[in-house]
């Protein structure tokens, strides 16, 4: 057994903040041959989302749908670009506990329900400046 | 076939720009129990990098050697964080130049010796803000 707080299975996804995520989807699907693409709207965070594979992982696409949410201020701020990452964990309630105990710096500190499944963010202070998603694995 | 200029068959690497190295990498094995690590120099970029599997994909870590480097520039610019993530496609050398014939920007018109293989850079103006690099699959 590693002597870590959890183990990063998997990276679960990519996720891209974009202005306009159907004109990304189309990019990426002309050139790169990603996959069709379903839109959804997340209206919980405000935004537009898509999720399609590549290879073993997946990239998602966010698109704000409200200028005051947190996704429209990181475009604003920092541009379009790769907004977070996000590994695979089991048991992610235990996890979260864990890395809170270490002094982890977290933004949820308990599971909320995303577009991946049960979700919870890290804070990029803790990571050396990378926005981390996990997601809990599928029950086993 | 899909009718795209080129098919991203799998995510080879996510790159993190850091200040430390070492540190981040303690703090990544610790917290995500990633293996150990190989940190080396890659003097023409003027970096120290390493390469970790996670899952079915890899995190690289880089760390500025030379203040006027481009990474060095990137962190001072934005912080710490995801400095691109790499795509490996079939055929790296006719796939630059098709990339090229349909107006997509290009940092490497051709394919140049990288960490991870046979590598060129795509511009972020023509990806929607993420720095992608391009892998030559190993020959088949």
């Amino acid at each position: 057994m590693p002597d870590s707080v959890c183990t990063a299975k998997h990276l679960h996804h990519v996720c891209i903040a974009v202005k306009d995520i159907r004109d990304t989807v189309k990019f990426y699907q002309d050139t790169f041959g990603i996959g069709n693409v379903n839109v959804q709207e997340v209206t919980d965070q405000k935004v537009l989302a898509a999720l399609v594979k590549i290879g073993g992982t997946e990239l998602e696409f966010i698109q704000p749908t409200d200028p005051t949410s947190g996704v429209a201020r990181f475009i604003e701020q920092r541009g379009e670009g790769v907004h977070h990452i996000c590994f695979e964990v089991d048991h992610l309630a235990d996890t979260l506990k864990a890395l809170d105990a270490k002094g982890v710096q977290l933004i949820d500190k308990a599971p909320r329900k995303g577009l991946a499944g049960m979700i919870a963010f890290m804070h990029p202070r803790s990571t050396r400046g990378v926005l981390i998603e996990l997601v809990d694995s599928p029950a086993h």
